[in-house]
């Protein structure tokens, strides 16, 4: 039963956009219609058909129904072409008048009318401009014409980040892309870690196992491709790049560092070709951060010459043990050396675990750790000693040994000092793991925004959807990670060349470095990946879409090689020392009387024409970035050194001391490293020959330095830094970062040149 | 070959715990023994045999034996014990010489000794108390002796937090503890699928399916029963609560509130004994958020009085359909209705889509989403239909119809109000997500917090290992997320116990809340079991102990039933506008005239002695944090009002305007959020009669709020709300309480009350 519809008398008709508003934005309930009322009891110019019209189209007893409705926005539409912009509704109503009915124009009262309708469009909340802009069928915004652009070469940027290496990355990946590869069902544990195991040996097959052993063993002496290779891999499965690291890495890499030519011999080129798959048995179930109190034991016989490898309780099994649960040989045990009853500290053994055939030797009880949230391809397990004899050459005896006599030898006579120098030569693992982390950062980063980029939601009013990476919330999650990617890639690639090409002092600072490296960027991925998830939505929840198995594989990743809040607290001790051994086996009580000179602000950095400075020019300039986070280093950590010595002063037991201040020490930590990652990064773009990359990188790592500043806004509000004038204004300048490397979000990931056999998720290919 | 080793002479003997120390903190490495030999240059009160003994000791050339470091260590250890707490090592040395050497006293210069052997520590920057400390064999601290404590009586607060519903929660853990519902392996999705339908089965079985329905169709009327369910199924298996809650909640509440009495004679019975499993079926691939903009057909025949349902497009399918893939038989299907061609809008159809003998009917397309993330348990599936004819009494026809005529009919005739208007109808979803999330917080916590109190990990030097919960670090990633969520759990009582007593005036208001509690409350769970996870270690990554499943499970809920992001502009959306409709169905621009005069801070707020206030019990005075909150939630309310506004006078595209603002939006959200879960918070414990309970609940309060001002104090400093040394005070406030709290946190978890079958994970029971 359609209704007729009639037009109403000129002075309804200019009123029609607002009563349309009214009723589409629901605003009659009762008393809203209040404002109108009052309007209508004085607008006299009104002729009486107006009023009435009016009054009944705005009784909430009688709303208009679906087809008036649908009559009065097409009406208003029609006259909305007519200009581009009104700046209320009045306006809109005084052109459907002219359109409509020109011949009552001459004698409506325009002014009066303009005047105090513009009153009733702010009595009733209305933003007239944007109100009369929803009539139009669709218009144009900034938000919705925003696109992805190429505003430098990909192709360019991919050399720079694979370096020198590209060759032995690319091929690596053009292999990880062939069928023999390709992904499996996770479901079926044992399926899934024989065929791990599978991959690793077509790995091993072409040498990338031993690339980084002696050449006489078969390797090509090369660490750096052997971390090359780790960053590659994890591309692809993260179950095979840790089975990988367990067998070539912390098995291999244990024999090499802590045995001598004779295990070299023996068993590496074994191990290299896979031949020979083994263990890394450090953790046990109730020592794992505090490895110095495992509690297996390796008791000396001087009569045959032998140690005996036993577990003393449950609890002192091996816990975790990759390659345990089914495919190791053989393990390097950690274990305390007694002999004759006296305990010499930990020292590390080979003990056998399988014959050829896989079949578990007598003595040795080994349980499946079974499912995990990730890395299921890998089979940990748990291994229990029950009086295990082994031959006296198994002992790995680089740094301790027991000689022809039965005494104990060592060339260093402090037991903690030997075991953190044993430590110490396994600091590789911690420049894996980080590299293996950021690479699935990087993966999820890729996946989330070509997503982001492609994937419409909402938009303007009749206008159409726009891609979600378009809008300000959505570039506020993914592209500071984006950024933070990017300067973590240049902070490993420095960290690694420091560690290929360390010296012996400089050992302790390499390996702060590493372990505040890996906390950091594990960290940083876990947080990535939870972000990728949520801003991919249910896409991301599928695991066709491999989030799921980037996130839980590596979550992980902030535990094993040493959990993190535990390295930056290690990172913390060697910044709060002055000397350069090895930082690990120093108590934290032996503070040095930090030198306070150091931490000292300059009397520019606290000018108060500084602190208040919003200055664009400043806001993004690196030496102002660069000062910021060198002086927010520097004061954490003198503000810890003098506290510890304070509360020790002041009697408190050192332990309780650094107890107290274990936050503020994860805080000198964090420091630290944020330093040197910006630090990395600004000579990085400085380095760069080519300008439109340079740009790019450069607004990256304006980001990056700005974002960090916005986080740590509160400490340095606190520390009369920085004033809220400014601290806003690096919001403000963070918000425009986002919206500006966006155009370029989807070439920076492409950057990464992750294969599409690889990346494998649909919503990104 | 073990060598001889004697006591040194006098004077060195003093020294030896100084020489010790230097080697066993290997101080001495080329450089650092220089402050050494400068003292023994000038200290001319040492014998010739002294001198000659410590320089041969220090070279770098000839470090000490093992023999010898051990014998230095008994040698000082024993006379270690004769003082309590030695203030430096020196009158360690000093006790040493009493004891070793009691006739070389009366000759020995003490007091030059004292002194310049004082200076000498300092110079090689030795703290010498704690280093003295570490000659003892042991030594008691706070951090080793702290432990838990009952303070209150655990089931009286269980009694607490269960409220009324007590009866009900503990039949229903009892039935869940049973071993009908023991967990499964979830490997084999097709196992655990049947299995979750079977478990849904025998809860049906038992009434707890129906229980929100109307009596008339099996049910009790009573939805705050369904809320209780909802979480205590939680407690158990997170694809069960899903799976439960997509038959009974999404499907059965579709029929009950967009159908008519004819739906619900018809169908309501069997959808409460799950006699006719269904589905819910809005989402599509290409419209998940913006519901509005779904593209699936219902053409209206007027001959035949049918609809034909149509899939246009691939994109257009209906996605991740809870119960689709396997078991659902018909569906609530959101679809645009066509009438002669032209659009009226959103309506739901009841679309059959299986047989009885569960075999897909023609033109119905169904594909299997796959494995998930998590909820694993729940069939997901995609819908596509093909022209499929269903009779016109299937359109679910309370806020929309066609008439006999095949006219459209309905009592809202804006479009955009009745879709929300529908919408509206299902907020309970937004009860029910967050009550479920919460519970998996609480069992996560369980376990973290249980273990933490268990795990046993470093020590002071020569001391046991101490509980990891006896960290200050642990303490503060554990214990802000056990307040918050008792903060949540007090809010979330609030929000449904408004919900069931909703008048139709207060729907924006409690529509807004749910959203904010929806987004707010999943967020926390999300960020818990990360944090519980990394706190459990390797431990916490094993599937055994269930995070790996609370985790995965869990991590859609921030993005079903609304992505988080979008709702929390929904609820700012809300509070922009001061009138008191449905709030979803208003343009943002349609911004009211905020009244500014709410948000002005009173003089007494911003008084120069307040905002350094750092005195204890105001900063532990719940009227000062629940100003705070509130401050804080006028003004960002207030800003982004004048923001949005003025953005729009420039002339700024109103689309642009509210993406320009997209942040400050979500943080409207959040402010308002955290002031109610406070204010609920506070008003809880005031109105809690037990005083041991009262004080554990005013701590987590206290915690609660304190931390949140923490975490917000960038803002609080930029505002000039606070100074710096106010939010220095709440940082160490928060550490104080994290402290204090501690020792109840056992007994906070155990409140919870998860019975030891559902919680499950060996390292907690």
């Amino acid at each position: 039963m359609q209704q007729t519809l009639n037009l109403p008398t000129p002075g309804a008709l200019v009123l029609l956009p607002v009563v349309y508003m009214v009723w589409s934005e629901t605003l009659i309930d009762g008393q809203e219609n209040k404002p109108f009322l009052k309007f209508l009891s004085q607008a006299d110019w009104l002729s009486e058909e107006d009023k009435s019209f009016l009054k009944e189209k705005l009784s909430p007893e009688s709303p208009p129904t679906r087809e008036e409705m649908e009559f009065w926005w097409e009406t208003v539409h029609a006259a909305s072409e007519e200009s581009k912009n009104y700046p209320n509704l009045v306006s809109l109503g005084i052109d459907l008048l002219k359109k409509a009915r020109p011949e009552a124009l001459y004698s409506f009262p325009l002014q009066r009318a303009e005047k105090e309708l513009a009153q009733l469009e702010k009595d009733l909340g209305i933003v007239g401009q944007a109100a009369a802009l929803s009539f139009k069928s669709s218009h144009s915004n900034v938000s919705t014409q925003y696109e992805t652009r190429e505003d430098f070469a990909v192709q360019a940027l991919t050399e720079l980040l694979d370096g020198p290496r590209k060759p032995l990355i690319d091929s690596l990946k053009q292999y990880l892309a062939t069928e023999d590869f390709a992904y499996i069902q996770p479901d079926d544990l044992e399926k899934y870690r024989n065929q791990v195991l599978s991959w690793c040996r077509l790995l091993a097959g072409k040498g990338y196992g031993s690339i980084g052993y002696p050449t006489d063993y078969g390797g090509k002496d090369d660490m750096e491709a052997y971390f090359t290779v780790m960053e590659t891999l994890s591309y692809r499965d993260l179950s095979l790049v840790i089975k990988f690291g367990v067998q070539f890495g912390l098995w291999g890499m244990s024999v090499l560092s802590l045995g001598t030519k004779k295990h070299h011999d023996k068993y590496l080129k074994a191990i290299g070709t896979l031949e020979l798959p083994g263990c890394f048995a450090m953790t046990e179930t109730n020592h794992g951060s505090n490895v110095k109190g495992i509690e297996t034991r390796a008791s000396y016989d001087h009569e045959s010459k032998t140690f005996t490898i036993h577990t003393p309780h449950r609890d002192a099994r091996k816990e975790y043990i990759g390659n345990a649960a089914l495919h190791g040989r053989m393990a390097t045990v950690f274990a305390k050396l007694l002999i004759d009853g006296k305990d010499y500290g930990v020292s590390t053994f080979l003990v056998p675990l399988r014959d050829e055939a896989g079949t578990t030797l007598p003595g040795i009880t080994i349980t499946d750790c079974g499912r995990k949230m990730g890395l299921n391809g890998v089979d940990n397990g748990l291994i229990s000693f029950d009086n295990v004899v082994i031959p006296k050459e198994n002992m790995l005896d680089r740094f301790s040994s027991v000689d022809a006599q039965g005494n104990f030898q060592s060339p260093i006579a402090s037991d903690n000092k030997r075991f953190f120098t044993m430590l110490g030569t396994l600091v590789g693992g911690r420049i894996g793991i980080p590299r293996s982390a950021l690479a699935a950062a990087k993966s999820g980063l890729t996946i989330a925004i070509r997503y982001g980029d492609r994937r419409k939601q909402f938009g303007p009013e009749g206008g159409e959807e726009i891609p979600i990476l378009n809008y300000r919330m959505h570039q506020r999650r993914l592209i500071p990670l984006l950024a933070k990617t990017y300067a973590c890639h240049f902070a490993m690639e420095y960290v690694t060349n420091r560690f290929l090409k360390r010296q012996e002092e400089e050992m302790q600072e390499i390996e702060a470095l590493a372990a505040g490296m890996k906390a950091y960027v594990t960290w940083h991925t876990t947080a990535t990946l939870q972000e990728c998830r949520e801003a991919c939505g249910g896409k991301g929840y599928l695991s066709e879409n491999r989030i799921d198995a980037l996130k839980n594989d590596t979550d992980i990743y902030t535990t094993f090689e040493g959990d993190n809040t535990v390295l930056m607290q290690l990172v913390a001790k060697s910044r709060l020392s002055a000397y350069k051994e090895q930082f690990e086996n120093m108590n934290l009580f032996t503070i040095i009387n930090y030198v306070a000179s150091k931490t000292k602000t300059s009397i520019t950095e606290k000018n108060p024409l500084i602190i208040r400075n919003t200055d664009e020019n400043h806001l993004l300039d690196p030496d102002f970035h660069l000062s910021a986070f060198e002086y927010r280093e520097n004061s954490i950590l003198d503000a810890a050194a003098r506290r510890l010595k304070r509360l020790m002063d002041e009697g408190m037991d050192p332990f309780d001391a650094v107890n107290v201040s274990q936050h503020h020490l994860v805080n000198v930590g964090q420091a630290y490293i944020e330093r040197v990652i910006l630090g990395k990064f600004i000579q990085k773009v400085k380095q760069t020959p080519d300008p439109a990359i340079q740009t790019v990188l450069n607004k990256l790592c304006n980001l990056f330095a700005l974002y960090q500043l916005e986080t740590h806004k509160g400490w340095y509000l606190e520390q009369g830094y920085m004033e809220g004038v400014k601290t806003k204004s690096i919001r403000k300048m963070v918000n425009q970062l986002c919206w500006e490397i966006r155009k370029d979000a989807v070439p920076l990931v492409n950057a990464f040149a992750i294969p599409d056999a690889c990346l494998a998720a649909p919503i990104a290919l």
